[in-house]
């Protein structure tokens, strides 16, 4: 079975436990459609990489880990999109979980999906430190001090600490899909994260090119919201060349970063493929 | 040390994750007021007092365990509270979080408290097949399908089950405090459900009448509230004299539940001291 099947399967069990009866139907409509279709599903994809890299050996550990990865980043999004943040009406091109579902709903979906994450973890037939572990790793990258929760909530601050914000609210969750994937693999988690954190950057300051440069209709939503809402970006700090250098840098130090390991050829294609991916069309002849 | 004091001390040490350099202060502070000054600590205290009955040989476990039951708790009370739920102003008799601190930042502590349950447990130095059973737990009474977020979300079904709706929103933290305490020691948790179920359900019927009987002065929040909001309540179905009997019962079929354990005589004077302790002055002589 590929990667991307595991992914869904894996998130379709984890979700599969909100639909046990006596569970309160809309929560678990509102959970299913926060996580379904799919996404990218990113960070899975990366946890799933750097597990095969280290020679993954319990594959429902690597599985739980990507799952309870996505869960994180769609509660994020579920919360993210309620009126009292950017208040954003659509995601992925369709209503958002608090329109279609109400906000009530919508705060309890982001709360159940944050539950799960560990629920699903703590489920696996795979030797206990190792689930601990994913636990402290996945808790950290959403938690306090400098997980995606703290990131977002730089923004509730009269003076927002820059480097502290994107590498919690952008960088954490990358940095756990190594470390889990590591993890869950049996090898050392730490020397993956320097991994983590090169890609998170990449993936923000594609981000921020994606906003200066692409069509609203190639990503989905808006563009031009750095300058309208003058929020820092590496494309209003080093011009559309200069962030393309950059992000071409950070693609180069992932790979440069990986420790050894027995079988890192598919993670390798994975962050060159994605860099390409996330360039926007119109670019993507500047970055080849 | 007492368990109070056990305590207060393991939720000082949880919440002092937040604390740490480099995580936003106002989302710092927000926490440690969801969370302090002390609460009636009703949960941790039931899950001490089984823990002790079983044996506790990790204290660090009960202690972890105890902290884990406190911080869901108090994550469900700040977003029960925000204004998309009862748009409760104040709460223990002062503003409530998103009152003091914004909805945003109400939002993203309870988020954050929700992690940090998961967090403290995954850190305890102790048998990791036990504090997954604990995660385990913990998990199951706060989210899908019967914990306390899925209890909170039949309030927006068009048709509440109000078995699941009870059980879920008010019973499953107690049963997790039951069978988290039986865990941290070691100890079989399926047995000791019953106790936290009963408890649970004595708690509710508490609740509604002090709602029916007490002053708001005395138990520190608006009273006749079933009634106004024409929801379902011991009282309204049973009385006041049969509310107190049921209860009486629900207290005496708790003790009877303990199974066999080497120390039950402190969680049995719990038990009992807690149904006079609910009760409101003014019905304290019927509920002898």
């Amino acid at each position: 079975m590929d990667v991307s099947n595991r992914i869904e399967r894996a998130l379709t069990e984890a979700i599969g436990l909100a639909a046990s009866a006596g569970c309160p139907p809309r929560l678990a409509e509102a959970m299913h459609y926060a996580v379904f279709p799919r996404g990218a599903r990113v960070r899975p994809r990366l946890c799933h990489s750097v597990a095969l890299a280290c020679g993954e050996d319990h594959p429902a550990a690597t599985e739980a880990a990507g799952a309870a990865l996505e869960l994180m980043h769609c509660a994020s999004l579920v919360h993210d999109d309620l009126p009292c943040f950017d208040g954003a009406d659509t995601r992925r091109g369709r209503p958002s979980v608090h329109k279609t579902f109400g906000e009530p709903l919508a705060v309890l979906t982001g709360d159940a999906l944050i539950v799960l994450a560990f629920q699903t973890i703590a489920r696996v037939d795979c030797p206990p430190d190792r689930l601990l572990k994913l636990t402290t790793i996945i808790g950290d990258a959403v938690g306090v001090p400098f997980g995606i929760v703290a990131g977002q909530a730089w923004e509730c601050e009269t003076e927002i600490d820059l480097a502290h914000y994107h590498r919690s609210k952008t960088g954490a969750l990358f940095v756990a899909a190594t470390a889990a994937g590591a993890a869950s693999a049996g090898a050392d988690p730490a020397p993956w994260r320097l991994v983590g954190e090169k890609i998170g950057e990449a993936y923000q300051v594609a981000d921020d090119l994606r906003d200066a440069a692409a069509d609203a209709e190639e990503i989905g939503k808006p563009v031009g919201q750095d300058i309208a809402n003058d929020r820092p970006s590496a494309v209003r700090k080093l011009g559309i060349d200069g962030a393309i250098d950059h992000l071409q840098g950070l693609v180069r130090g992932a790979i440069e970063a990986m420790p050894p390991c027995s079988n890192g050829q598919e993670l390798r294609s994975l962050i060159m493929s994605e860099a390409k991916r996330l360039v926007p069309a119109k670019l993507a002849q500047f970055a080849a």
